[in-house]
Order: C-alpha cells, then sequence, then structure tokens
C-alpha cells in the first residue's frame, strides 16, 4: 500500500490557521502551537488514509488538481480528532494522552476547552474549502454531516454508558455495540470511506458497499482496541498495561467476560471489585488473567475475524478500480491486526 | 425595520437534525432537546440581523431562492451563538444564563462541553449548505473561517485577561478592548455583516465600509454591555444588578473608573476590595456609586456616540440600494441603545 503522506498538508494548513491568530495577537501563539503540536502528532492517520482510498477506490485519480484537494479534505479529519481527543480527556478526566501531560492539564481546562472548538472549526474550514473546490454535492455534505453528529452522539451514548460497571453484562455489551456503532465505526471508518467516495463522485452501489465494509472493519477496529486495551504492550501501545481496566472502561469485551462469568459468580465478583481501581501490576496481571481465562478473547477473535470477512465479501458485491480491494485489505488488515 | 424572523427557519433546520440523532438512538433526545430549546430561546438575534442586513445592503434580493438560502445562512448564527455560550458558562462557572440555570448546570459539565461542539458543528453544517447553494466562492468561506477564528480567540484573550482585576488600569482597559475587538465586535457586527455582503457578491469597496461600519458599532455594542452589567435594571436585562462587578468582569468601563480613580486612593481601594465580592445589594450599590462618580460612565457614553458616527460615516463613502443606510441606522441603534 502506498500510504497517504499528509504531514505536509497539514503543516501547510496549521501554518495558515496560525498567521490568522498572529494576525489577532502575537500573545495567542505559545497556546495555539500546542494544538498545532499535538494535531501533527496524531499517530496512526488512519482516518485520512481510510478517506484517501475511497476517494481511489470511488474513481477518484492519483495525481492531478482533483487528488490535491481531496488529500487536504483527508487531512482535515486529523483537526477533528484532536477536537475530539482533547474534548474526551477533560470528560474523561484522563491526564495522559500519547504518553504525555493531556491538554487541559497543560493548559487548564478553560483553555483546552476552546483549542478544542478551534480545532473542531478548523477542521470544517479545510475541508470545506476542500469540497467546494471539488465541487462537492449534497452527498458530500451529508457525509460531513453525519459523521460530526455521530462521533459527537457517540460520546454522549459512552457518558451515558458509563454508569456502575456491575450491572447486567447483556445491557452492558449492547450499549458499549452502539458506542462503537457511532463513536468508532462510523467516525474512524464508515465515514471517512464515504466522504472520499462522494468526492469522486462514485455511484450509489460503490457508497454502499464502501459504508457496509467500512462499518465491519471500524467495529472490528474497536475490538481490537478493546484487547489492546487489556492486553497490550505498554511499550507498544503507549499506554499502561490493563489501562482500560483501570478506567474501568465499558468494552464488548469487559462485558462479554462478565457474561461467561455467569456460572462463576466468585471470580465475577472479584473482577467486578478490581475494575476501576488502580491496585498496581499485581491487580493488573490477576483480572487479566481472569477475563483470559473466560474465553471472551477467543470470542472477540473470532467476532473480528467474520467482521473482517463480512466487510470484505460487501466489496465483491461492485466492481471497484484494478488494485483497490487489494489497498481496502491491507489498510483493514492493519486497522485491525495492530499492536498500538 | 422590517426584523428578518428567523425562527421557523431555525425550527425546520433544528428538526432535521433532532431526526438525524433520533436515528442514531432515540435515547438521546432528551439531551438534544435541551440544546435545541436553548437555541431557539436566543434573545435579541442580533447576528442573524446583521447578516441579513449585510447580504440586502450588499445587493441581495429581499425575496426568492436566494434571500432564501441567506435566511438559513443567518439563522446558523444563533447555533454558533448557543455553542458559545454554553461552553463560556462552563468557562466562567456561571450556573445561570438567561435566569435559567445554565447548560452544564442541568446535564452536567461533560454533556454540556459535547452539546456545545454538536452546536458549532450544526451551525458549519446550516451554514455552509446554505453557501454552496449560493455558489459561495473565498470570500464567504474567507469571512466564516474568519468569524470562527476570532470569537475563540477572543474567548482566548479573555481567559488571559482574567488575572487580577486590581493590576494597571491602562493595560486592563487594553486588553478589555482586544478581547472587545474579537470576542464582540467582529463575531457579533463585522463578520455577519461580511458574510451577508459576501453572499451577495457585493463589490470590495462596499464590504469594507460594511466591516468597518460593523467594527464601530460592534465595539460600541459591548461598551453598551458593560454599562447594562453594572448600571442595568435586573428587570430588563434578566442578569443581577451590579453582575459584572459580582463576577469581576474585566470591562473597559471598570478599567476606566479605576484609572479615573488614581488620584482618590481611597476610593480605588474601596472599588477593588467590593469587586470579585457578592456582598450583596448594599455593596453593589456603593461600588455602583463610586464608579458613577468617576466619569468614567459620560466617556463610554461619549465613546459609543462617536463610534456610532464614525461607522455610520464610513458607510457613506459607498453608495448602497435605496434605504440601506436607514435600516442599518437603525439596526446600530437597537444595537447600542439598548436596556437589555
Amino acid at each position: 500500500m502506498s500510504a497517504l503522506l499528509i504531514d505536509p498538508i497539514l503543516e501547510a494548513e496549521l501554518n495558515a490557521r496560525r498567521a490568522d491568530v498572529a494576525a489577532i495577537d502575537p500573545g495567542l501563539l505559545p497556546l495555539v502551537d500546542r494544538l498545532i503540536r499535538f494535531t501533527r502528532n496524531g499517530g496512526k492517520q488512519l482516518r485520512p488514509q481510510f478517506l484517501w482510498w475511497g476517494w481511489r477506490a470511488g474513481g477518484g485519480e492519483e495525481h492531478g488538481p482533483g487528488a490535491e484537494a481531496t488529500r487536504r479534505a483527508a487531512a482535515s479529519l486529523e483537526l477533528i480528532q484532536a477536537s475530539a481527543l482533547i474534548h474526551d480527556d477533560i470528560m474523561d478526566n484522563s491526564d495522559t494522552r500519547r504518553g504525555r501531560p493531556s491538554m487541559h492539564v497543560t493548559v487548564g481546562m478553560s483553555a483546552a476547552i476552546m483549542l478544542g472548538d478551534l480545532a473542531l472549526a478548523w477542521a470544517d474550514d479545510m475541508f470545506i474549502a476542500a469540497a467546494v473546490e471539488l465541487g462537492a454535492g449534497p452527498e458530500t455534505l451529508g457525509a460531513w454531516r453525519g459523521m460530526r453528529t455521530e462521533v459527537i452522539a457517540g460520546q454522549l451514548l459512552d457518558l451515558r454508558a458509563a454508569g456502575d460497571h456491575t450491572r447486567d453484562a447483556a445491557i452492558q455489551i449492547r450499549e458499549a455495540r452502539q458506542v462503537n456503532r457511532f463513536k468508532t465505526a462510523a467516525y474512524t471508518v464508515e465515514r471517512p470511506l464515504h466522504l472520499g467516495a462522494a468526492l469522486a463522485g462514485a455511484a450509489p452501489r460503490v457508497v454502499t458497499a464502501l459504508r457496509t465494509f467500512g462499518i465491519d472493519v471500524g467495529i472490528a477496529f474497536q475490538l481490537r482496541d478493546d484487547l489492546l486495551g487489556v492486553f497490550g504492550d505498554a511499550a507498544v501501545t503507549g499506554k499502561p498495561a490493563g489501562d482500560d481496566l483501570v478506567e474501568a472502561k465499558r468494552t464488548v469485551l469487559l462485558g462479554m467476560a462478565r457474561l461467561m462469568l455467569a456460572g462463576k459468580p466468585e471470580l465475577l465478583a472479584e473482577l467486578d471489585a478490581g475494575v476501576g481501581r488502580d491496585g498496581g501490576p499485581g491487580l493488573t496481571r490477576r483480572l487479566t488473567e481472569i477475563i483470559a481465562g473466560t474465553g471472551a478473547v477467543n470470542a472477540i477473535e473470532g467476532e473480528i475475524d467474520t467482521l473482517l470477512a463480512t466487510g470484505l465479501a460487501a466489496l465483491d458485491q461492485v466492481r471497484l478500480p484494478p488494485g483497490m480491494v487489494g489497498e481496502l485489505r491491507v489498510l483493514a488488515a492493519a486497522a485491525t491486526s495492530r499492536r498500538s
């Protein structure tokens, strides 16, 4: 796969926005530079990749002015992501992000709320300028509107689900799946593909196939994230081992483990008592052991495989340009087999 | 002046967005309905009026499809305002808004951050859909980009200025003027006029004249707000009398009063000691009396008059469509002579 390079595009855009701020008051630059650095250290940059391959799979050219505008549209997703992470960390009261102090710890809560707003506004500016240049119509604007409403709605669903982690496991799983569908799958894979395909003016059948593929891959992406949040190698993920357990994150994995422990009330009680506590590596090891013993990991791994298979099968329903199924397959594998 | 009626337009748009949320999860509707009600109870709706009269003054038609799209563009500013107020109240730790509990008091801080984000995203959706329909180009997109960056930058400047209220009065005044320029004048008057004129495809000279007028009227608007925040009638403003004093708001008015008390250190000390304290109506009366005794009120009233005159003079530099100077004059008077 020839990965899309968005760093120089993002740099140019952020420099232009930085100049806007400098014209208002240069005294704001130290603050705004923190947002710029945060956005540019964006990690895997998966969302821009999915937008780009949605464009290519939808018939968009690899080179030329349309491709250039699409690269800018793709890069704008990193600004949405910066906004989401900054506001998420405030809501979750998370002190670290990517191994460094989170934005609100560094600049204070009020400034962090504003920098998140600024990133959201700039994402719109960047995407819409590119989309207008490409003559984008209702399909593109609808996908853009849908993506932003969905990620915020997903976050609201997540807040609602963040109650007692010891309640009915089946409800917990259902709620986690709903969050995964909108906060992750729509926002990370489905809509980026949709945006790219819409910008390319792809046929409705192609758009539908890409979105179906995107939902399955996006959910699988989140399930992989659940596994890494419990079993991931801290040196690779950048997060402490068992971080999701300490934070009592309501994942499908935890819900499944709890469901599977229905016949072993002592173990379930031990798990429930340990989740949400920062009891050091000893406790983390013990909880990880309990979850590993349930068979929930195999179930989730199986679900990831199934989702990848159904997602790829959706692509077989349409004829994509040569090589595109292969590119999308590689990208899907990268999103769901990752170690970080 | 035939005021622009945006309520039905806003209602239709918000109902469409509500349906998007219902499709994601109907359980989110009680929360989202709070945002919708908050947006629809928007008070004076000045920003949409300025956008509309920017359109008309820029040569836009009163009726027809272009006018209809422009009304939608105008109404979108109420969503920006809802977002700004919800996030502002979190940052200022304000418990009330328009005489009712503020959003974060009602739904909690996390959900309020998200509802503010949702309003910001929806504002973009609404404005951009209308702008694309009108074939908007770089001038319109630049004005839209400028407005959102400016209001957030103005808010960041406001946060920076919110330090010690007893420091050097001249610095205090300078900082307050900078906040007024971006957080209020650009966002409330200049850019709405600019957006309307840009959508109408107005000539650059007309755009410049309207923006110059808008900056002056916008600053005058904020100075009136400063006066109302100290001397306003609680029954009319909906805010407690002397509210700005209790909140130690860094206004030009307070800075001027402090500057004028340079020769009366006892009074200055009494004022500084009282500002930022909730000492009941007795204290408010006394502080109001001190400020009134300084001549700062006359200075501010004089500045408002001057700004109105210079603003209107800018309009004389260009030829606007018949009746437009009169409409803009009435609107400017409403924004700067108001009692609430």
